[in-house]
């Protein structure tokens, strides 16, 4: 690229940052989408076939998620468009799928042989198993084993995010035999890589060595003199959070994995976290709102599909809570107050609940919650609840005694609130962690279990103690 | 390191590996916390300075977060106790103040004087004004200069993230110079880096060069010559969010931090996006249940105080749809079982409603969601909310059909339900990108206007219908 030396600075150095001005025109413009689509749209043109060539990987990923279904089809299964193969990583998972499920075994192939093993792995293991088999008779040899073994590891596994391209260097090399080798070599290196894994004649990790101790160092040094003092191999049946856990704990840029005999099969690297990150935290983020995984690609019928099993959940649950209601119908038909009143008292229980439940999420996921520290924030939510529990029924109290002309109002209100705000700040720290105790997604379920608590609680107690004291 | 070659492979090779067959023992085990506390308990018992000098780094901070704030207290204002001042970039931004604001100022200058800039800073900003320019006064003069720049850059920009210790070579050395010149200033040269940047004489970024290709180089080599095509520069005072999303979409493990001038001043690491990733991600959970930021290690009093003021919106909100329910008493004393259902509408738009907005915020946090899709994505939740509306209305009309022996009770809450399930399609989408495009954050409000939207419609719905079709 020598035409970059050339450059003035003042117009031309800086094109992203200049383009970063305006946070909206980072990635691809809508008009730049508009213009792609229009050309898509008409008949005998072919100006979105140089457009499209023209994207950066990311752009052209972005054009295809915005585009709405039908275009989509028609720009994927378009043979005149030829898609970078790298464009097919970036995809959403179920817009990927729907596209390579509607190719040719041979296209499929042709694709994944261009991407690293890692990548060709995350886009097979989606595909229906039968067509993964014919892709995977297809490949060469050397991918058709990488594809074979990938699959046998767990779901979401280190083994499934590592990549098979690594430079591993035996441990009696020096700097200048690394360096010599690496020049030599340098077509078969990975594209990319800033560490070094070590090895022994058995092909045992002994260690790692970032590149810049190697650049930093005399060429008569040995390797096995340049590894890091804390190794961090990582099992490639691991699954994938715990990786992250370990990433992020220890700073790592990369991990060698290895198989059950403790030999090297892979390196993981930091950009990978980088994705279970964001997906990891997405997936709690959409658990706790009752979504399985985002569905913002997906077709209206199997959205409206996986909401509906939540839905009904919640329906049964708000069936119950009825049940409760329906005990005090007699109080009800006597003091209409009780309900206008009563789903104060449920929703602000829920509301209260949900805020103890979702720092209990978040710490569950982030290890900060384990058994030393289980029983301080429990006892801690109670109070606050307690304490917020306090609070609103005095606002309340004066608000109802106002309102509805009746003092004991106030005071049943008051109570009511009181004790539901205790259950919910116990129950919305509890959950979460008994949950997870019991080895369960406390992400999933407990926003249900939750509501359910603090609606029949709120309900009974306030209907109960008025039943008792105003009648 | 030289141990490390003769260990024998079978027991010593993967301490790492072995300790993660049991995944509680990852980080430092409770058994651990609970001798180190106990020895912490006993007066004039010294055994927890050494226990706590074997600790790592990230152990050392998981012991200070699981502890309870006295023991808290204490290990950190006795003087006995050395910590290794990189401990104080793990801590947890509320912990690590509270920490440090109890020391003199000297002592945190000592320890922010042994960190990166970018952990230094990090620490810096969260302490009060005055205590700030008291600790940046008694750093070295490098140090100063890199605190009191560093603080002139927006929170959560890149200038705060970045880190100033970056390798910096012209671009007409060769890959030899370049060699030459790391083995001799190895001692002068960042901890730990995996690119070089490339400027010209007036220090304006030409371009990186990842390490890799420095080694599979000649010596003969000329950096210019090796330099990537596409350059992505961040300008200092870019909000974190952007950067990362840049960092996501362009694959970047670094990326170099230009002043107004543009001008190098540091360097952006992949490393550092983890966390940001992580926070906003955790941010955007938190938000959603109204929580302004992580209180796992807040007080009591101040925990309860944050939470106060969402669930007194949140009042607000109930007592509105509470005067809903007031306009319909007199419906209600004729028939009570409209008490008993009118809870189940309410509650079913305002969980549709929660995973059409949980989608849509994250989305737009992802940008995902772009004035290309807006509004196929707010037409999609619509319809699958209409959907979804006549199958819980089949479902709960043939329900209160049976239980309170009324057809036209049953076609009225299923009435009801269609329609507040379309608002909450409709609205669930709809509000979180409003919002947006006013410049609010998505996360903060939606929730609350969401559930006071379908609050109200449930039940002027449900109660208004009823009152037609039932008295």
């Amino acid at each position: 690229m020598p035409e970059q030396t050339k450059i003035t600075l003042e117009d031309d150095i800086e094109p992203v940052a200049d383009a970063f001005e305006d946070a909206s025109v980072i990635g691809l413009s809508d008009d730049s989408i508009s213009t792609i689509v229009d050309a898509l749209h008409e008949e005998g043109n072919d100006d979105h076939l140089d457009l499209i060539n023209d994207l950066s990987v990311p752009d052209t990923a972005d054009l295809i998620h915005k585009i709405n279904e039908e275009d989509r089809q028609s720009l994927l299964i378009d043979r005149k468009v030829k898609l970078d193969p790298q464009v097919y990583p970036y995809l959403d998972p179920d817009v990927g799928k729907s596209a390579l499920s509607s190719m040719s075994a041979s296209r499929v192939a042709a694709i994944i042989s261009e991407l690293d093993s890692d990548d060709a792995l995350e886009l097979i293991e989606n595909l229906d198993e039968d067509f993964q088999q014919e892709i995977i008779h297809k490949l060469s040899a050397k991918m058709r084993v990488a594809m074979e073994e990938g699959l046998t590891f767990p779901e979401d596994s280190a083994g499934r995010l590592m990549q098979r391209e690594y430079v591993a260097i035996p441990q009696y090399w020096t700097v200048g035999k690394t360096i010599d080798y690496m020049r030599v070599a340098a077509n078969d290196l990975p594209a990319d890589f800033s560490d070094i894994i070590i090895i022994d004649p058995l092909y045992h990790v002994v260690g790692e060595v970032p590149l810049n101790r190697i650049l930093r160092s005399k060429r008569t040094e040995k390797l096995e003199d340049l590894t890091y003092d804390s190794l961090h191999t990582i099992p490639a049946d691991m699954d994938q959070e715990e990786v992250t856990y370990i990433f992020r704990r220890e700073g790592l840029s990369s991990a060698p994995v290895i198989d059950n005999d403790n030999r090297l099969i892979g390196i993981i690297t930091v950009d990978d976290i980088l994705d279970v990150i964001d997906e990891e935290a997405n997936e709690d983020i959409l658990k706790l709102a009752g979504l399985g995984r985002g569905d913002l690609y997906r077709a209206i019928l199997s959205t409206t599909g996986t909401r509906f099993r939540w839905l009904f959940v919640n329906l049964m649950t708000a069936i119950l809570a009825s049940f409760v209601i329906s005990m005090f119908d007699a109080t009800i038909e006597q003091i209409v107050a009780l309900a206008v009143l009563m789903p104060i008292v449920a929703s602000m229980g829920g509301n209260a609940g949900t805020q103890a439940l979702t720092v209990a999420v978040r710490a569950l996921a982030t290890k900060e919650l384990s058994s030393t520290n289980t029983f301080r924030v429990i006892w801690k939510e109670t109070i606050v609840g307690t304490l917020n529990g306090i609070g609103f029924a005095l606002i309340m109290g004066v608000i109802a005694t106002v309102w509805f002309q009746s003092v004991t109002l106030g005071l049943v209100i008051g109570a009511a609130m009181v004790l539901n705000l205790i259950v919910a700040g116990l129950s919305g720290a509890g959950i979460p962690i008994l949950l997870n105790k019991m080895g369960s997604d406390p992400a999933l379920s407990s926003t249900v279990l939750l509501t359910t608590i603090t609606d029949i609680v709120g309900f009974f107690a306030f209907l109960g103690l008025a039943s008792i004291f105003l009648l």
